[in-house]
C-alpha cells in the first residue's frame, strides 16, 4: 500500500478549505515553484518532467508543492478555456489492447503524424503492475525510437510504484501538467493488469482498444467489460496475409458492439482497420478520433463527461482511502483473518461478520 | 440510506466475535426462535416467511434475533453438507434480462416442470428500485399465478425498501433460509437497474442472461458488461413467427461470446432458444443448467466461486458501510457540496479535494 493512501494524520483542524493553508512556502520553496511553472506554461520539457516527478513524490512537503503547483496550472488553463469559450483545449484519449495488438508501434506512427500535422503530443502510460515487472512494459522510449526523438512529443514512463489509485491520481495529475505545457494531444496507454484499463477509460475523453488480427484464445487476454467501454476498436496490423483475418475481426467485433449497450446518444462505436507497417488506415483511424471529438464537443457530452470524470476520481480516492483506514485499523486487524475464514467456510454469515467488525472499528 | 447501512454506535467493545455476545435472550425471545427455527427446518412455508420478514427488519433488536436464527441454520445446514461430501445441497440461479424479456413467465414454467419432478423451487426477488416503484416489478406472484398456487414452491417478492447493499444482504440471508427449509432450487430474478444485476450475479452458482428476440434498440436495456456475466443466455419466445429473429439473435449472441472472455476454466457460456407458451426448448434450457452444475461441481469451481461470493459480499458491505459512515460526518458534510463543486468545475484537482475530504475526516 502506497503511503499517500493512507489516511493523513490530524495535524490540524482544516477551516479554510484550499491549498491557502499551504502559506509557510520558504523563499527556495517559492523560487521552485516559479521557476517550474514558468517553464512548464512556456512549453520546455525539462520543467514538465521535473513537475510530474514532483508530482510522482511520496514525500509529504514535496506533495503539498505539487498540490501547489497544480492548482496554479489549473488556473492558468481555467483561464485558457475561458478565453476559448470553454472548450476543453486538449483532446485526452486511452489506448488499451492485449499483449501483441501493437500498441507502441500504433502510438509511434499516429504521434508522428500528429507532430507532423502540428500538434503537440504526449504519451502517459499506466501500469499499476510496473513496481513487479521492472516498468518495461509501457510508455518506454526504446520502444518508440522516433518519437522519443521528436522535440513536439513527450513520452513518460509508467510511474515506478504504487497502488492503482495511487498511480491512477498520478497520471491524471500529469495529464493536467501536460496540458499546461501545450501539449494538445494526451495519449494515455494501458496494458490489461486488473482494473487499470477501466481506470484509463474513467480520465480521458476517448478510449480506443487496439485489437490484434489474431482469433480465440489469443483474444482472451481482453478484460471482462471493457469493449464495451471503447468509443474506437482498431484491428491492428491489418497488412500483407493478415489482411483477411483483420477483416473477419473487423466484422465480429462490428456485430458483437451492436449487441452491447450504447455508451453515448450521439456517438456509435466503430471498428476500423489499420497498419503501423504499411500506414494504412492511420490517417483514417485519426478522422475518426477527431469525428468522435468533434461530434462529442457539439453534443456538450465531453464536457458533461470531464466534469463527471472529476467527481468519480474523488469519490474513488476517497474509497480506497477510507477502506485501507478500516483494513489498518488495529481492532479490525486482530479480528478480521478469523472472521474471513468463518465466512469463507460458511460457518457465519458475511453480514454479521461485517457487522462484528464494523462494531469493532467504531468502539475504539 | 438505509439505518441498517450506518456504522453501528459503539456500545460495548467487542471481545468475542460471534453472535455469543447475544445472550441475554428473554424467554418470549427464545420461543420464538425456537418455534421459527424448527417450522423452518420442518419446511414450513409460514416460518420460513416469517424468518425472511426477520432478516429484512429495520427493528435493530430483532435485527440481532435475526442473526441468531440464521446462525442456527448455518449451522443445520453445515452439519447436512458435511453428511453430503460436503456438496452443497442446493442450485442458486440468478435470472435477468430486459423488461420483455419474459422473465416471469419463463420462471413460471421452469418452476413448475422442477416441481413437478419433485424439486422445491423458491423465487427470490432483487429491485432496488421497488422503493420508489411500489415493487411491482418483480417476484410477483399475480404474475405467476400457477407456481404461487403450488405446494413446492415458495414465492418471494423483493424486500420494500433499502439501498442495494441492503437490500442484497437481505436477499443472500433468505437463501439460506430457503436452504433450510429445504428449498433445493433457489431462483434470484432482477430486473436491469443500476448494480442490482452484477449484485445478482455475485451471489448465485450460475447466472442466466433471458434475451427477447428483438434487436437493436430494444437491446439498449440490456446492461453494459452483463452478458459477460452470463453462464447461459436464453433467447426467450421462440415460436411462431418469431422462431426466425430468435435463431438470428442465437447466432449473433453466440459469435458475441466467443470474443469475450471466459469466467471458467471447465464451462463456456451458451445460447439457447425456449418458448414458455409452447414449452419448446424448456427442458432444454434446464438439461443446460444441470449440465453447468456437474461440470462445475466436479472442477470444484462451484465451490470455490461460493467461498469467494461470501468473502466479495462481507467486504462489500463494509465498503458500502464505511462509505457512508465518512459521508455522514460532520466536517465531510460541510465542506463537501463546495469541494466537489469546485472539483467539477476544475478549479480543483480531485486529488486534491479527497485530501482535505480526508483531513477533515480524520481531524475530528
Amino acid at each position: 500500500m502506497s503511503p499517500s493512501l493512507m489516511v493523513p494524520r490530524p495535524r490540524s483542524v482544516v477551516t479554510a478549505v484550499s491549498t491557502d493553508h499551504i502559506q509557510d512556502l520558504s523563499g527556495p520553496e517559492q523560487r521552485l515553484l516559479k521557476k517550474l511553472y514558468e517553464g512548464l506554461i512556456g512549453g520546455q520539457r525539462a520543467s514538465l518532467a521535473e513537475s510530474i516527478t514532483l508530482v510522482e513524490t511520496q514525500h509529504p512537503r514535496k506533495k503539498e508543492l505539487a498540490q501547489v503547483l497544480l492548482q496554479r496550472v489549473l488556473a492558468y488553463k481555467r483561464e485558457q478555456e475561458s478565453r476559448n469559450g470553454g472548450r476543453p483545449q486538449a483532446f485526452r484519449v486511452g489506448l488499451s489492447g492485449p499483449p501483441g495488438a501493437g500498441k507502441s508501434s500504433f502510438i509511434e506512427v499516429v504521434g508522428k503524424m500528429l507532430t507532423g500535422r502540428g500538434h503537440k503530443v504526449s504519451v502517459l502510460a499506466v501500469d499499476p503492475s510496473s513496481c513487479t515487472t521492472g516498468g518495461s512494459l509501457l510508455g518506454d522510449k526504446t520502444r518508440m525510437t522516433e518519437l522519443s526523438r521528436d522535440m513536439s512529443a513527450y513520452i513518460r514512463p509508467s510511474p515506478a510504484s504504487g497502488t492503482l489509485g495511487g498511480v491512477t491520481r498520478t497520471t491524471n495529475e500529469a495529464i493536467v501538467l501536460c496540458e499546461g505545457a501545450g501539449y494538445d494531444i494526451v495519449l494515455v496507454e494501458t496494458v490489461g493488469v486488473g482494473q487499470s484499463e477501466f481506470a484509463v477509460a474513467d480520465m480521458v475523453d476517448m478510449f480506443v482498444l487496439l485489437i490484434p488480427p489474431a482469433g480465440g484464445d489469443e483474444l482472451q487476454g481482453i478484460k471482462r467489460g471493457i469493449i464495451e467501454r471503447a468509443d474506437l476498436v482498431v484491428v491492428t496490423k491489418s497488412d500483407g496475409d493478415l489482411v483477411p483475418p483483420a477483416r473477419r475481426i473487423q466484422a465480429e467485433y462490428t456485430s458483437a458492439l451492436k449487441l452491447l449497450r450504447r455508451q453515448s446518444r450521439s456517438w456509435n462505436p466503430k471498428v476500423v482497420r489499420a497498419s503501423s507497417y504499411t500506414n494504412e488506415g492511420i490517417p483514417e483511424v485519426w478522422a475518426k478520433m477527431e469525428s468522435y471529438r468533434d461530434t462529442m464537443l457539439s453534443s456538450g457530452e465531453l464536457q458533461a463527461r470531464r466534469q463527471a470524470q472529476q467527481r468519480v476520481w474523488m469519490w474513488s480516492l476517497i474509497q480506497e482511502n477510507v477502506l485501507s483506514h478500516f483494513q489498518l485499523h488495529p481492532a479490525v486487524r486482530e479480528a478480521l483473518p478469523r472472521l474471513e475464514q468463518r465466512v469463507t467456510k460458511g460457518a457465519i454469515s458475511p453480514g454479521l461478520a461485517a457487522d462484528l467488525l464494523l462494531k469493532a472499528f467504531a468502539s475504539s
